[in-house]
């Protein structure tokens, strides 16, 4: 995608080897600010306090902080304690573990004194691989939305959080259909929750302006009333872990627009690479969901009148708060899965079509 | 109920008849500030822009109003007058309606030289009959709400929006049940959703922690995990106005916590006074959603670090925005209306069955 009219990624190695560089997520969209992480600890912080977000970009920029690691030490100890680090910042997406269990399995069997160089063009490759699977993403998703708005003269598109460029390296996954649609000359239009507590839909608002694409910001609680008067179309979010069974987490909220979805027989589609499905988790249930911290409720962001960034306490510190990330949207409020393969019903039998070489599992 | 261990209500006529108080809910929870309403004017302004707000509270400030214009001029005109002025201020709670239209009847067929006491009394009366309707909707409620715990030590309520003593006269609709169980000893725990876009539910965790009941603040989003998850034992919210076959119209995000509820099999239940239900109106569909300021999204409000209240822009005034201030939840997804006449399912036959003076119409 293109920031101010130049094509860029979420993450790019810089020129030396050492360091990546990555678009700051917590400064957008009042401010877009590029940071450069050179250790282990910094990438992990990063992903931590969601400089760095989104599932499939989450799972890349671990890949990275493994290099990281791997230039300052390659011995099995730092290897793994490099894991651990990495694996122990985010509880939920999955594509973490996954892209660390394949740099582990890349990296182990070979001499210490390759291991820096392989990290490098292993993590990379996870990238390349991500910006090509979103790409298809967007291919098999835009089949379904077509012709999604039946009569109406432009297609009305919801989705939740951001699952845009942002979220991935390239191209995104929920969104990879939107782009497809408009830049093959659909006419479609997105509404955009702006997704309290950390507000991600503005994210998601700012990636759609930067493309030119039309969209509507509403508060969370306005999507039950938007479906239920037919105002939407379809529906489609991106996945932070896909159950075998089908079942979903997403960011939190997720599971209501899913409900008020199917009460409007509006279609549901959740969109994700091969690195979101985790074979291993029978359902939904077995999904850990974040608790994060309580500030993220309490402080606000924004612009002051002079157009500077600044914060407000809005929650009262007295008040009690509760703040899980993310909620499971059982597969049966799920129209059908989007992957890089192309769209499956929200099932076993489903995935399995799709991934037949996990039926041994 | 009481501030600071000072019994109050949320309006009262002053003592020289010629201006009533309220207290500024926009200012809550960050501050408590009384304000003097001197004209019709200043009371409509004060509904506009939401100073005071609730449906019942509604209602019984446009009666005040009404009595406000009548000091200045007791003819046919300016009663007519003042009565659009305040029909006009919103239109999705029924209160407002109601109560001008008992106003009109009570002065219509008066002197002019009586009108103005007249008006002073009835608004009086219909400002004592709220507070004993709430009451009684309290210990309706509660009957609903006893053994809900099931085996659970704690009591687990969810609510919505703000449907306590601010949004009433006094005792509240939503939490007039709440107060009362608490106050009988019962174990209660309430789970306040903020309720973008403006926060409503800080003016609830206000309200709670004034009276000692326990509660946690949680983003709109998180109201379907807690559902699903078997947290919560029952949900109960007031209403902007019921249809006569008990249909809602609510605060927007209501629908979204009915579906989840239903989901999950968790009672869902509406408390309102008379006054909210409007027996002309055949369903939800009829009834006009408000749309409101696209600045009530765009700019948060809370204290800096110095405790001053202030603003920032969160929404880029660049992105388009859409803000329905309610939502439908259909009769079908409500477990029960509770009114101060008792409980009855949420349909014509359960209305008409507790109000059966409505059957001719």
């Amino acid at each position: 995608m293109r920031v101010d009219g130049t094509p860029t990624r979420t993450i790019w190695p810089l020129a030396n080897a050492d360091a990546v560089a990555i678009i700051d997520q917590t400064a957008l969209p009042h401010a877009y600010r590029v940071l450069r992480l050179a250790s282990l600890e910094e990438v992990a912080q990063a992903i931590c306090s969601m400089q760095v977000r989104g599932a499939p970009l989450i799972g890349v920029t671990a890949a990275y902080g493994l290099a990281l690691a791997m230039v300052h030490g390659d011995d099995d100890a730092t290897l793994l304690a490099a894991v651990e680090t990495l694996a122990a910042t985010r509880p939920t997406a999955v594509n973490l573990r996954w892209a660390l269990a394949r740099m582990q399995r890349c990296l182990a069997p070979l001499p210490r004194a390759a291991r820096a160089e392989a990290a490098w063009q292993e993590a990379a490759r996870i990238a390349d691989e991500d910006v090509e699977q979103c790409r298809q993403i967007g291919e098999h998703g835009l089949q379904r939305l077509r012709g999604a708005s039946g009569g109406r003269e432009r297609l009305q598109i919801m989705t939740h959080c951001n699952a845009g460029w942002l979220a991935t390296v390239d191209h995104g996954t929920a969104l990879a259909p939107v782009y497809a649609a408009f830049d093959a000359g659909i006419d479609v239009q997105v509404w955009v929750s702006e997704t309290r507590p950390r507000n991600q839909g503005l994210l998601t608002a700012w990636e759609l302006a930067q493309h030119g694409v039309p969209h509507t910001v509403i508060a969370d609680n306005a999507a039950g009333l938007l479906l239920a008067r037919g105002d939407i179309d379809a529906v489609i979010v991106g996945a932070d872990r896909i159950a075998a069974n089908g079942d979903v987490a997403n960011k939190i909220g997720t599971y209501l627009k899913a409900l008020a979805a199917a009460a409007a027989g509006v279609p549901f589609y959740v969109a994700a690479p091969r690195s979101t499905i985790d074979f291993a988790c029978p359902s939904g249930a077995e999904i850990p969901i974040e608790e994060r911290a309580a500030d993220e409720l309490r402080i606000v962001h924004g612009r002051d009148a002079g157009g500077v960034r600044g914060q407000l306490q809005q929650v009262p510190a007295s008040a009690s708060v509760v703040n899980p990330a993310f909620d499971i949207t059982p597969a049966k409020l799920v129209s059908a899965l989007i992957t890089e393969r192309g769209g499956c019903p929200a099932s076993a039998a489903g995935l399995l079509a799709l991934y037949p070489e996990e039926r041994h599992a």
